[in-house]
This record gives structure tokens, C-alpha cells and sequence, in this order.
């Protein structure tokens, strides 16, 4: 590091944070701040505010992504952004999606109290709708953004009020012109891990190198319900014990796969009546590897598990793919930035897969693209309990400052 | 058998049965026909119209039971009772419940056309709520009848709407006067198995000498929820996955302790969502085996599995009792009689222990029980495909007359 370099204030960053944190704050120390809500009006406002405090010109986009741009030298270079999400989860946490912006707001303070003049200029940016809670699918700004979904499609989405999202848009005064179309040179964004990795391998600073490739099913096993009393063990059609024996061998395969993860988040009985042997089970399997070819095998294996079980237990069944997203190979040079920033820093770091999705995967496809993760407590978010200690936020705000400055000195 | 012993007439038995089906009647070919419903006050008027037109007098007592009575020659000697419920589950099938009553009115029937002259008087009793589906628990009349319930308790359980069972009972005019203690010689319930055993064994007739006793659990597995692509196999402490490996290992037990079953029936998982590992599964387990001492052991070996399986997947649990119901043996007296019964008429057939919980397993507490079964399709009941032979029900329906007509006379 030159002794010259600019450092973030870390209080300042932690104090932001926490005063966002206010906005739609849960009895329980998380955040609720559902996407186009009053409290995401809130938060945009304010985020809008402390954007102008620092000279910035505020565009929003006519999904609601706002744009807070610090113009640099060269007018008609490609611009440098960086940010996150301000909405939340219903029991969400004060750091998911807040930190990305907030990091990003931390390095437009110190560019503007520094006097700092860069080549390109420098863009902080929201993208609306990342949770996707109130309106589906998730990351719908960003995916927008990246023309992975039109904006008519964006506008047309109701939640399950029957509410347009153009209209809820409209609403809280966040319907905007459009934004003229510029070339990016790097987006950068910050971002809690939101899993155990970081921590467990005591590292300050995870190098996201790209995202874990998913593919989602749906199953539903069919049995036959019977009285639960009367029916004798053998010769039952339980689709719960079929639904159990997957369940199980999904595990063995991720596990024989790792950084390979599979997961059954959802289960529905039918009729899910205690005396009655369940007679249909629906269930959701998501299958995930950072390499798209080792998530087929995956997926073979598993489907080869399936027709097993399902023809030992007398069940038949469906499956139906849901989703297929290909995995993610970040930008080589804004990776080397942030690999190399976190170095000069002095952290300790590590090369990391995200496992989550991110508004970053999506710009990914329009851009060159890095993320930086800062560990969180236990792995835990989208939970009221979510945590991460002033200190990484801050070495995640650091390292980003260095990757900005970087890509707009040198680009 | 003799030459001049009454027969019962099967296609008036199916004409009956048929008829009451179409109370409530469902297009899938059931019946939905709720406790104190007005399809069940529809089937309590015709049925207490059948009564009437062979000679019986009604007496209805507080919780709603209906007892048709035919007089003895001996006024004071103990009653023969046979009978069922009317009502049904909401997806219910035509034979259920309604088997047992409409054979005995056939008993009261033949009775009734021959002229016949018994020692004992003869009773036909509905027995009110059974199902229990919509005032729970189930079995409301009998268990009122035996003393296991007080009337005070039945008449202020609620419904899902908040409606008493008292009120409902008085809007349909079934809130009886009560009846007087008399004492019972034998209780008969002809029913249909509700299971697979009498069709694979190819036997018409079950000699049910007593029912399973049985004990239900509510189970709760704590875990962490945790984000599905963000967190690696390793270390994920998965509720789900506890609870699949806990389903297995129930099944292996009671596969070991057969004829004993453990049936999960009823399992909801938290929060439920197709990308979050699921921090919390709550499930039943039930129980049954038809000696006590054996369930006792398998609840011993479950309770076992249960602690291994949450240590080893790091899952925090509680397990509550929820019912205990002992084992029940039947009368054997009442259940040599269905058994001589049937090996007089010539009908193939097999002693049995009731899987499911019947009014006789209730009665037997307070009077000399037995019951006869028929096989039904598949085993299937609770559903609305569920079928029965009309020779079949006639065979279960001569039993009784046979049994009834013994006890009647000699008793």
C-alpha cells in the first residue's frame, strides 16, 4: 500500500448501516423492507439523499433502478459501477443487500471528501426487486437491466394482491425516464457470504470467482393413501417413505460431489392426516455445482435414485424441470482486482463460489463483473439474526474502494 | 345350520345402503356426510323412519346417540345391541359407518317379517360423530356412552367455525332426552376392514377379536435454516433430512415387530422454501401393535433411533404423547358366536385384529363386544372409491343375524 492511498471510514459505513437499518426495523433486530413498499420509498429516498450530499445526479430507470453517477474526466468513457439491493425479506437482516450499497456509498464519500478525480466516472447503483418475496422471480432489476427480461414483462408483475408492479412502482414515486445506454467497465458488488465458508476458514475476504450453476424440480410421488391402522407395513404405497428415501440419497450424492450442494427446501403431504398413509408427497429438489457438466452428472444420478426407489416402494411419479441457470465464470481482470486489492490490504483471502444469486450474476452477462463476500455469523442470513462484525464490513469496503479506484484509474 | 333359520335379504341390504348413499352423496361416486350436518340429520330421519316401519321405538340420548329399540320377552333382561355411525369423512366412501347400521336394521328387518319373538331385547344404535372430522376427537358418541367422555365435554367441543356440538345437535333436533342405564349382553359392529388382509387372504368373513392399541406423537425437529446454495453439505444441520432418516428407521422397526405399524402421516416443514435448507420439521408418528407390551418395545426402539439420528445431523428435538390407547380383546363369548357364525354359513374365514379404532373398541370398555368384518377393494376406505361386494356385505350381514339371534335367545 502507498502511504497515499485512500482508506474508507469504517464508523461512518457502520453508521450508515445502521441508520438504514431503521427503515422497516423488526422488534427483533432484523429489517422488513419488502420491494416498492413504503420502507423501500424510505430507504431509496435516503439513499438518494446522501448521493446528492456527495454531487451525485440520480437517474432511475423505468424498473426502478436507480443510478447515483460521479461523472469522471473522460465523458465518454466506460463507466465503473458498483452496488446491491435495498429490499429485504420478510424476516430479513440489517446487511443483505444493504452492504453492497452502502459499501458502494462509503466509496463515493471518500472519493468526494478527498477531491479524488477519476478517468471514468463512477456509478452507485439499487437494483429493485432482488429478493423477489413480494414480487416473482427474484433479481427482476438487475435481470432487466441485463435484458434477461423485458421491462413491459417487469412492469406487468403482480403480487399476490393482485398489485401491478408498475403501478407499486408508481406508487412510491420511483417509476422512472429510462437511462441512456453506456458501456460498463466493471461493476463491483459487496456482499455479505450468506454462508459458513468464510468464517469456517477464518478469511476476512472472499474472492467470489463466479456463481454455482442450478437447476430446479419438481417432484410429486404418487402412493396410496390408506388407513394407517389397518394397512400392514408390507404392501404399503407410503409416498412420505419414497419422499424419505430421496431425500436421503440427494444427500449422498451432493456429498459425494462436493462443492456440489442439493437441497429438498419444500414438502407437501397429501392428505397430511396422522392416521392416514400419505398418498401423494410434492416436493422441490434444487441440485447446485459451480461446473455445469458435474451438475448433470448430478442430476443423473439423482434421476437414476428417483426410478429406483420409486419402483421399491410401488410409487410413480413426475418430475418437472423448473429452472436451469448455467454457472457463472466472473471477469478475469475486475477477480484480479479484487484478489490483488485484498493482498495489498493485508487480509487474509480466499478464491470463493458463490452460492447464493446475486443482482452481480446477472449484470455478469452484460459486463465485466466481481463480487467481494465478507463473512457473516454462522452462514446465517435472511434471517432477523444475521451479523457481520464492523471490521470485515469495513476490510469489504476497503478492498472495493481499491477495485473501484483501479478500474476507473487505469481502464 | 338349521333349515328354518331366517336369512337375511341382500338386495334389500344393498337397496338400503344404496339409498342412504345418496344422502350427501359426492359426483365421484361418495359420500360427504359430516357430523350433525344436514345430510347427516337427513340420514338420522331416514334411518329412524326405517326403525319405525318394523315396530321400534326411539329413544335419543344427550350427546345424540340414537338407540332403536325392539322389546324382548324378558322386560328387564340385558340388551343385544348392534350398529355403527352415519357420518363420514369429507372425501368418505358409501360403506364406512354405514355398513354396520343398515345391517343391522337388516337384522331388525328379518326379524321383524318372521315374526321372531326374542328373550332379549334387540337395539339399534347410531352412534353420533365417529369420524370425528369435524368435531374432534372421534369416536365423540361411544366414548360418551362408555363413561371416557363427559356429555358436558362433548356438548362444548367446538368446530373449526367456532360451533358448538351442543348447538349443532339441537339445529338438526337430534338433542335427545337421554336414555336410562340398562345393562347390554353383547354389542355387535359389522364394518368393512378398512384394510388389505381379508381380500389377500381370500376370506369373506374377519373374526375380529380385539383392536390394536396404539400411541400418537408429535415430533419436532429444530434445526438451522440456512441458505440452500450457500451452504456446503457439511456442517448444514437440515430438519428435513432428520426427519426423512427417522421415517426410514420407523418403517424398519415396525417391519421387524409385524404385525405392529409406525406410520408417519402428517409432517410440515419450516420455513418451507424451495431455497432454504429447512430449519424446522414438525411430524406425527404413530404406533400400533395389538399387545402392549410390544408397542411399548417399539416405541423403546424408535425413541432410540430418534436420539442417534438428531446427534449425528446435530438437530435439537422434543417428542410429546399425544394418546395412549391400550389394546383391546373383545368378548369371547360375543366373538366365538361371529366365529360359529361363520363357520355354520359356510363362509371362508379368519380371526383378525382390528387396525383401525372403531365404536365397539369404545363400547367394549362397558359390555361384552365383538365385531365382524367384510373385505373392502384394496383395502381402501376414508376415500370415495371405496367398494364392497354386495354378496360380501350379505355374508358380514347373516353373520350378525346369526350372532344377534344366539345372544337374543340364550344370553
Amino acid at each position: 500500500m502507498q502511504a497515499s492511498s485512500p482508506r474508507i471510514n469504517s464508523e461512518r459505513l457502520w453508521g450508515a448501516l445502521m441508520q438504514l437499518a431503521t427503515i422497516g426495523a423488526t422488534p427483533a433486530g432484523g429489517v422488513c423492507r419488502l420491494a416498492l413498499s413504503e420502507e423501500d420509498r424510505q430507504a431509496r429516498e435516503q439513499l438518494m439523499g446522501w448521493c446528492r450530499q456527495v454531487g451525485c445526479v440520480i437517474e432511475i430507470d423505468a424498473v426502478g433502478n436507480i443510478f447515483a453517477r460521479r461523472e469522471g474526466r473522460s465523458a465518454g468513457a466506460p463507466v465503473v459501477m458498483s452496488g446491491s439491493h435495498l429490499d429485504t425479506q420478510p424476516n430479513g437482516g440489517r446487511f443483505d443487500g444493504a452492504y453492497g450499497v452502502m459499501a458502494a456509498l462509503e466509496v463515493l464519500r471518500v472519493l468526494h471528501e478527498q477531491h479524488i478525480t477519476t478517468d471514468h466516472a463512477f456509478e452507485l447503483v439499487v437494483w429493485s426487486n432482488e429478493e423477489g418475496t413480494r414480487f416473482a422471480p427474484s433479481m427482476m432489476g438487475s435481470m432487466a437491466f441485463a435484458g434477461l427480461l423485458s421491462e413491459r414483462d417487469v412492469l406487468d408483475r403482480k403480487d399476490m394482491q393482485g398489485r401491478r408492479y408498475g403501478d407499486a412502482l408508481a406508487a412510491i414515486g420511483q417509476f422512472g425516464q429510462g437511462r441512456s445506454d453506456r458501456l460498463i467497465a466493471a461493476y463491483y458488488e459487496a456482499h455479505i457470504e450468506q454462508g459458513p465458508i468464510l468464517e469456517r476458514e477464518n478469511c476476512t475476504i472472499g474472492v467470489v470467482t463466479g456463481g454455482q450453476g442450478q437447476k430446479w424440480f419438481d417432484l410429486t410421488l404418487n402412493g396410496q393413501a390408506a388407513h394407517a391402522g389397518s394397512t400392514p407395513m408390507a404392501g404399503r404405497r407410503d409416498a412420505l417413505l419414497g419422499a424419505a428415501r430421496i431425500i436421503d440419497a440427494l444427500r449422498k450424492i451432493a456429498t459425494r460431489f462436493a462443492p456440489g450442494v442439493a437441497t429438498v427446501g419444500e414438502l407437501h403431504v397429501t392428505p397430511n392426516s396422522r392416521n392416514v398413509i400419505p398418498g401423494q408427497v410434492m416436493m422441490t429438489i434444487e441440485i447446485r455445482h459451480p461446473r455445469d457438466s458435474v451438475r448433470d452428472q448430478m442430476e443423473g444420478e439423482f434421476r437414476q435414485a428417483l426410478g429406483a426407489i420409486a419402483s421399491d416402494e410401488c410409487l410413480t411419479f413426475s418430475v418437472e424441470t423448473k429452472l436451469t441457470q448455467p454457472a457463472t465464470v466472473f471477469d478475469t481482470d475486475c477477480v484480479s482486482r479484487v484478489r490483488d486489492a485484498a493482498r495489498r490490504l493485508g487480509y487474509r483471502h480466499m478464491d470463493i463460489v458463490s452460492g447464493a444469486a446475486h443482482d452481480a450474476i446477472a449484470i455478469a452477462r452484460v459486463a465485466p463483473t466481481a463480487m467481494i463476500f465478507v463473512p457473516c455469523a454462522g452462514g446465517i442470513s435472511h434471517d432477523e439474526s444475521e451479523s457481520a462484525t464492523p471490521d470485515d464490513l469495513a476490510a469489504g469496503a476497503e478492498v472495493l474502494l481499491q477495485a473501484v479506484l483501479e478500474s476507473c484509474r487505469r481502464i
